[in-house]
């Protein structure tokens, strides 16, 4: 991995960058696309936790309390951006973890398997025996004893149809995604607009210390995120 | 390649990516990672050429035609995206095509100068013997019958050091940047923040027919595209 000078103002962003590139064998080429797509919304965000994104950590925090079984679905993004951070929310929540791909191979199954491993997390995902209902066949498969079973899903960094599938399957989805406007942070019921290692931590905070919020409006927080974007660019 | 459905809102950047994913081993993971930050600022931009696009590809087109050695300096993403496209420029500019990376491989090389073969150019690229001064060693390398001796340079999609090494060798700087806030956007004497299959043909029409602009104030356009891109958030 090159590591960019710590003394860069874009640190963390050239940094996870690396972390990316570094992980290509269990990343798809697409993960690297929509990889970049974010940064390029995380820049007009100033890199930094705006004010409506906290909101949707709090009512994220309260749904993920509130849940029965509570699971993390992760993919090659996020397990290489990110896997200490699912780690630690994990622990402090009890959310089951589950590896969950969009584009499906057993190689990075197994690869994405170990690399949660080494984070101390039995993540779910290998053996895959159920499924998600209006998807097509690899794009469907899921863990009954996870996603299948589950209240509360948080889905970092998911497609647009599988954020919906899930919502229809009448389960609470929280996504984290830096695209206000995709689909899926329009789909999802609570949609934290930002990056995953920033938000992460803050989640597990807020669920350690059992903070929440009570009421919370996603279209509201989404328009709010939109104009704080605009703002920033006008000025 | 997986084709998008053609009746798809977004399928010509559906196939962008598509063209990119299919040419990995040509494009560099970090020109993937870099594409998709390119997509995000395109649906920003309504994904069509705004006015000061416009404005930007007429100036580039009086740069041209007044050039005695125009280069037009081509990578992975470029190629993988654009090389039918920037053949019909270089066939109606006159202008040579010099392969220059960024993440240079002798691999890479020989394949990006292939597939601009097929599509009737030959590239120069493969016997660099002359050097972008400022840059270090791989990614100074250049020709000295392209870059080295042109006197407009048109970079689409290019590194900002690199760029900004170009203007300081006292070139003329064209760039193609969807990235209004890009350090190349902002240090090109002209910025075109367009995609590249859809400003590329706009500039060969204009050369073709001898138009262009006398002033252009680049500063002034970028001011001009960012106003475009926040009214179009907030609404």
């Amino acid at each position: 991995m090159v590591l960019p000078p710590k003394d860069h103002p874009r640190y963390k962003s050239l940094l996870a960058r690396e972390k990316l590139v570094e992980a290509s064998d269990v990343v798809a080429n697409q993960g690297l696309i929509a990889h970049g797509r974010g940064e390029a919304f995380d820049y007009l965000l100033g890199e930094q936790t705006c004010l409506p994104a906290l909101s949707a950590i709090k009512a994220a925090s309260s749904a993920i309390l509130a849940a029965k079984k509570p699971v993390i679905s992760v993919n090659g993004n996020v397990v290489a951006l990110a896997a200490r951070e699912i780690a630690r929310l994990s622990e402090i929540s009890g959310a089951k973890v589950e590896i969950n791909l969009f584009h499906r191979t057993p190689e990075r199954i197994v690869g994405l398997t170990k690399m949660m491993k080494k984070v101390g997390i039995d993540a779910l995902g290998e053996n895959a025996d159920d499924k998600i209902p209006g998807l097509s066949s690899e794009r469907a498969k899921c863990c009954s004893d996870g996603i299948g079973s589950a209240d509360v899903v948080l889905v970092p960094l998911e497609d647009g149809d599988r954020c919906e599938a899930l919502v229809k399957m009448g389960k609470k989805v929280i996504t984290i995604d830096l695209n206000p406007l995709s689909r899926t942070a329009q789909t999802a019921h609570i949609t934290i607009v930002d990056e995953l290692t920033r938000c992460l931590p803050l989640l597990s905070d807020f669920v350690k210390e059992k903070k929440g919020v009570d009421s919370f409006d996603n279209k509201q927080c989404l328009s709010d995120v939109l104009n704080y974007m605009a703002e920033r660019i006008s000025s």
